[in-house]
This record gives C-alpha cells, structure tokens and sequence, in this order.
C-alpha cells in the first residue's frame, strides 16, 4: 500500500504546475495581503455576476423558446441544403423571429452559394449468388454516375498510402472501397471525426489518379448502424472526378467480409445527382449595439444550411437558436452589453463555407473590429466547456472565470477548435472560441436521416443556450 | 468597462478560498520548495496511474462487453420486477457471466422480497361530454380498486399544506390528484426529483387522513409526454390505504385545464394489481480478493431489479453491467487489486431495498470491514464526476486524484448522494460514493416504458464503466 500522504502533497503541486494561476503567484509575489484584502471588497462585484448567471440558466430553463424554434426549423422546414427553398424558407423564419426581439438591428447578407442536389440512389452487391440491397447516400459535391450507373470490382484500402502501393495496375477500373474506421478510444469523437476524415474528403481525387471509376467511403461514425451519412468531399483540380457515395457501417462491415471471402466481388451504384448553377441565399444577423464600445462586435453563430438527409437539427438547426437565444435572453433579463452582441445565422457551411467568408469579407471591406466570435457547431447537448482562443494567451486571462460556470457543471476551458464559419474571421485578428457540449452523441446523427428534432433533449439545448449567454455577457464586460 | 486586472487577482484568489488546496498551503507553508522537490521526483509515479487510467479506457472503448450484457439483460429478459420470473433469470445470466471472468469467487445472498404485480389499468375522463382516455400506471405497492374501479369528483394540489388546508370538508370522498412538478431549474435533475417526490412516497396515506377515495400523481419528469412514471409508495399504519396511480405530464397538464374549466369533472379509473406473498431473490456477487489487504473490501455495485414496465435499462441495467465490467476490466488488464474488490448485484431497490439491507446486514454478522463502497444507479450517460464522502475529510484526501481523471472530461468531485443499496453500509462505518453521469436525460426515462436499451448510447456507457474502474483501482491501492 502506498502511502497516500506523499501523494497528495505532490499531486496538489502538479495541479498548480498544469493549471495557470501559479504563474500569477510568480507575477505577484510579495501583495498577497492586498490581493486578499481586493477579494473581500470585491466578493460583491463577483457575486453579480454569479446572480446574472443564475438568471440566465433560470430564464433558459423555464421558457423553452430555441426549444420551439428549433422544432419549427426541423419540423416546418426539415433539411436546407444550401439553393434549397427550405434554406430560404428558415432565412426568412430566423429573420422574423428576430425582428420580433426588440433588436437594434436585423439585416441579411447575400450569398451566393453552390447548389448541389441528390437524384436517385440504389446500390447493391452481390454475395453467394444474393444480391444485397445496400443503403448509400452521394457524397455531397459528387459528380453523378452515367444514367445506367456502374458496376465493378472492389478494392478496399484503409488509407492513401494503402492505395499507393496498390498502384494503377490493382486500382484502374475498379471502385476504390475506404474502410476507414473512426478512432474509438478519443474521448471527443470530434478529434477521431477529423483523423477519419481524409477518405471522405480527399478520397475520391486520389482514387481517380489510379484509374479508379468510383468510391464507395465507410460512414464516419464510431456505431454499427444502417445509416449512410453524407458529408462534402473536394475533388482536386486536373484530376479526373468521379462519383463518390457512403454507406453505413453495418454495410461497410459485411462488404469488406464479402470482399475477404471473394476478393472478385463486384459492386453496382447509381447516383443520379447534379451541380446545378450557383444560388442565393443569405446569412441572418441581429444585432444588439452596444452601450459602451459599440465598435467592438461579439460575434455568436451557428450555420443555418444543413445536409438534406435529415432536418439539420444537431447539425446544426441547435447551434443557431441557441445563437438567437442568446439574444432574447439579453432583452429579456434587460442586459445591457457594453460591446455589440451579432447573432449571425451563416448559409453555406456545409459545402462551401461561402457565408463564413462572406461575413468576413464584408467585415474587412466595412473596417468592423470583431473582438470575439464563438459559434456553436457540435451538436445540442449538454455543454462541458469552451475552447477559448488559440493561444494559452487569453485562455489564462479567462481562466478565473471558470469558477462561475462551475455551478453548472460547466468546466472544461482550454484552446483548440472553433467552427468553420467563424475561422475566416481570424485574418481580421479576431479571438475565436468553441462552445464544447458532450460529444460522444454528435456521430450517432450527424450527416444522417436521424439528425431529426426527436434526438434533441430540450434541457440539453437550453442549457447550452444559457452557458452561451453567460459566456457571451462576460466577453461583452471584461476586457480580456 | 470593468477593469480586468483586479478581477483576474481577485477571482484567483476567490478560486483558492473555495477549493481546498489553499488549507494544505496553510498546514503547510515553510517547505513549498520541498513539496516542489517531491513533485520533480513523483511525477513518475504519477505517470503510471496515468497510463493505467489510459489503458482502462481503452479497453472499455474497443470491448462493448457492458454493452452486450446490457443488450441481454434487456432483450432477452426485459423488465425485472421484484417477485418476477424476469429477476430470477437475471440472477442467473449474471452469475453465469461472473463466473466466466475468473474471479475468486462467485455467490449469491438469498433475499425474501415483496411481490406485487400490476394489473388491468384503466383511466378515463369526462371533458366537454366527451371521454378522454388517459394512459395510468399503479404506483407500485399500491392497493388495487373495486374490479368495477372507482370513479369520483377529483379536488387538485400541489402541497401537504394545500391539502390540510382544504380538510375533510373538500376531499372526503374525492380523488386527490397531486399535480406536483419537476422544478426545471436545478442543474441536477435528481435533486428536482428528490423535491418533488413527496406526493408519490406519502400522498396515498396523507389523502386517505382526510377521506379520499384514491389518488393520482404528475408523473415526475420536467418533459411534457405521454408516459407514466411509476415508482413506489409507502401506506402510513393506522391509515386506510388507497390505490394511487401515475398520470403522464400530458394528461397533468389537460386534467388540470379541465378542473379550471369544470371542477366537477369526474375521475375513473380501475387498477387491479396485486400483493402477492413474499418471493425469494437474491444479490449475485463477483469478488476479486485483494493480495495485500484481502479483508479491506471495496463494492461497486448497482440493482439487478427493475419496474416492470420498461426493460430496466437506465435503472439500473447500466449500473449492474458497469459493476461486472469493473472486474472484467481488472482481469483482462492483469490488475491485482490490494483490496478485495466486491461486484454486488443488489436485488429489489426498486421497492423494498431488502437487497442492500441483507447485504448489510450479513456484513455485519461476518464481521466484514467495507471501506468504500460506490454505486452507478443515475443512468448509463456520460460520466461527469463522482460523490465521494458525506463529509469533506475523505473528498479533500481524494481531491489531488482529481487531475487523472481531467483528460477523460470527468471533473466533478463533491459530498453528496449515493445509492439505496449502500446506504445501509453506513452503519458499519462504510465510506459512500455515487456514480455522478450526466443526468439531464435520466427522468425522460425513469420508471417508464420507454427505459430500454435503445436509450442507452454505448460510448457512455462504456466511458461510465471506465471511469468507475478507475476510482476503484485508486481506492483500492491508496489510504484515504
């Protein structure tokens, strides 16, 4: 048995050497006295703040409102895949829903954006003389089949270099089956989401430079289940393009055993989808100004595209009320903020980020000075934490205020990811942050049928709109 | 705009005073560059229970083991009410599978259990001359009615207080519906239902004071949906006991309209369940002994028993299998506790707690010493922290461990509840300590015919099962 004593005293000092606060002790060595006496003038001035958050989580936790939003996006509208009317439908919702807050200002930016849409879709291989029936889904982008579809062998590869050593003479004509499998043991499946993503993404480009005529992508998610999620891919310029589907990992499973047991296998699909010129769409802003330094904006975003599979509820119809709820908190609790408080609904995330870069664009083009900008893209569910900047720079400023959201069970603050519509905004030096909510569900959804209002817990996504709001408010009073 | 300096020096303090490190900095304050010393020379230590905790993780996340136990107990024996055929074959699947793990021994504890079943249920009510059928369920250890069922005028509240105010004069004769809700604004959904719980518990008795003929209950979520939550009651002696059912929040909701609009509407309902004469179960207990210290046991457990109308998934499916799972883990790892570490299946929680009781009580006989004991009875969800300790001396102790379990985004450590099953340890001078998961989600099921398999996401719980595995190993080879 160890002795527990040792233990604790060493422990206790690796708790001050990983977390920042000792380096203050290290700036502020010798006014101990003071800074203790600073603390007991100013328990009030914290204690505001801890009553304001009580408020918000209250206020969020009574009136379901980005609940009821969310339903009519999902339920009303359904899927918005970017030049859909259903995208310019949950436009023309989102704006009046904020222009019934009381806001300072409501406006809408044109976008024009790809428009892509699905056709017809069957797929099938063969297995002891049975045809299965597989259920796929184009990658979104993807360049169509010929009208009769195609059908031939496999040859499944795990990675690029995989496919590199099989070379043209095992690639050319056939169809080049990804079965990249997402990392189980991460414990953000976000990060296992980006390590498996290369197939998806890449994949098709690379395939082609072998000869392949197709790719078949095994769905990013960590579940066994029936569900194809879709998801962009790019193809690389000078290559050629060649059609791309996914299909569920339930399917990916028993075409690489069918594929183990007769290596001959061939595989048929038809996707019958089409680029079509590109549309308009618009991203939605609302705008509280602010009190005191109304030139500095606090950007808080979600996308308001999503794939057409499903209703782009986790994905990310969550993201946007709880942006909108943020606002609404706002007036209703009659806060103030002394910097702007920008909800931007952007368009486009999904196959092109083209309303990210716009804003950006427009952001530059108007000298807007973008302090912060914190979009919530992964999914409505119970919040952790947030990713706060990239450098530890402005995560240690921020770290004092962790002890607010403690309450709330909130704790996990560090650097790292962001969202992809907000990331243009850092050329203009804006501080970008993540809203991080539970990530072990997000997969489970995502880029599926099953991305439906059903699988939205209300309590889960008002708190995230609540801890949004709180974070929100202390980014708009401090000065980080 | 605030300054931010001063709050930075002045919640970095605020930081220390409501942590404990600051009291070790008080015990000890003229080595600080000793204990720094120590820390250069144990982080190698430390490093090896971080690797450990790394590869338990690992294992849990690549091996569902938990989640095809769980998948069994669910779907293939269902709902496992004291009494039950489904409970007694439960107790043997889960024997079976311990006695495959190569433990030192496998056994079971007889347990004499009450055996009530539900009957016919049926509910309906008149609103505008028509009939609304409402879905009920008994309250478990509820008196059935009259076969013909009983129909009476129904008189609402919300308190004892209510009640006892309106006295006999108003609720003699009628049916008292206790439209008592979840309060929506605790973080944590078991301390709303800890609030609300009273008029399931007790209302049945404190009705019957003032002459009611029978009772109905808001079921207790804070969702508004068509289940019935059962859960049980307890008769008071000397009082006329009288049948008490469960409507969903749905009907609450209508019930309680219609008695604004009409308070003579009239209740029916019939409940034919039954108490049955006493059953015999048992507790089912795998064990590991301990190489330094075989006599120091340390428990995990959860209740192999459920209501009979879901599959017991949440509750506590998910705590049982997380428990069996803890010595799957420390076998297949090559774990040598220096405990004796104790999987205990608890029998019949749900409504008589003899399980934990005989467990307790056969500790004291054999004069064991058990000096911790967890259970996992929240849910399968994401596991966010752990309640060590009815008071801060052991969780201060524990508090450096803290730091292990960050990177698994497991940071709650605090006094608190625990379990039923092992509260009764606590007369032997047992430390307790709950399994803390997510619990936004956990009374969407409570209780329900919707508490099933499908419910339960594998990553939690297997991360669940991980995290427990962990705070066992530590308790098992530190002093606290």
């Amino acid at each position: 048995m160890r002795n527990f004593c040792n233990y604790y005293i060493i422990l206790f000092w690796g708790y001050f050497l990983i977390f920042s606060p000792q380096r203050i002790i290290a700036q502020e060595p010798s006014n101990k006295g003071n800074m203790y006496k600073t603390l007991q003038l100013s328990s009030l001035d914290l204690s505001q703040e801890e009553k304001l958050f009580r408020k918000i989580f209250d206020e969020a936790l009574t009136t379901p409102q980005a609940y009821i939003w969310l339903e009519h996006l999902c339920k009303k509208i359904g899927g918005r895949l970017s030049g859909s009317q259903s995208l310019e439908k949950a436009v023309q919702f989102t704006k009046t829903v904020l222009d019934t807050l009381g806001l300072d200002r409501v406006f809408l930016q044109e976008v024009k954006v790809p428009h892509w849409v699905r056709g017809e879709e069957v797929a099938w291989f063969e297995q002891k003389g049975k045809k299965i029936k597989v259920n796929v889904c184009a990658l979104g982008g993807s360049v169509p089949t010929q009208p009769q579809g195609i059908k031939a062998k496999v040859i499944e590869v795990k990675s690029f270099e995989e496919l590199r050593q099989l070379g043209e003479a095992q690639v050319k004509g056939k169809i080049v089956f990804y079965n990249v499998k997402m990392k189980p043991t991460h414990i953000s499946t976000f990060r296992s989401y980006g390590e498996a993503g290369f197939a998806r993404k890449q994949g098709a480009s690379e395939a082609a430079k072998y000869g392949a005529v197709g790719v078949i992508v095994r769905s990013l998610t960590t579940r066994i289940d029936d569900y194809p999620h879709t998801g962009s891919l790019g193809y690389q310029p000078h290559v050629p393009k060649i059609p791309a589907i996914a299909i569920s990992t339930k399917d990916a499973e028993l075409l690489s055993q069918t594929l183990k047991q007769n290596p001959e296998t061939e595989f048929y699909f038809k996707s019958l989808c089409q680029n079509l010129p590109e549309a308009t769409s618009h991203n939605v802003i609302g705008e509280i100004k602010g009190s005191e330094k109304p030139d500095e904006i606090i950007v808080v975003g979600g996308h308001l595209d999503s794939w057409d599979l499903g209703e782009g509820a986790h994905d990310d119809g969550t993201g946007c009320v709880q942006s909108m709820e943020v606002l609404r908190i706002f007036k209703k609790l009659g806060i103030k903020p002394k910097r702007t408080i920008r909800c931007v609904l952007f368009t486009n995330e999904e196959n092109g980020v083209r309303g990210g870069r716009t804003y950006a664009d427009l952001a530059a083009q108007n000298n807007e000075k973008h302090i912060f900008a914190l979009e919530s893209d992964a999914g409505g569910f119970t919040p952790l934490g947030f990713t706060i900047g990239d450098t530890p720079e402005i995560l240690e400023k921020f770290m004092p205020f962790k002890l607010l959201f403690e309450p709330y069970q909130i704790c996990i603050f560090k650097t790292g990811g962001n969202g992809a519509d907000i990331a243009p905004l850092r050329n203009l030096g804006t501080q970008l942050i993540g809203f991080m909510p539970d990530s072990q569900r997000y997969f489970d959804h995502h880029h599926t049928q099953i991305d439906t209002f059903e699988h939205v817990n209300q309590r889960e996504l008002q708190l995230g709109a609540a801890a949004i709001t709180c974070l929100i408010y202390l980014l708009s009073e401090f000065d980080f």
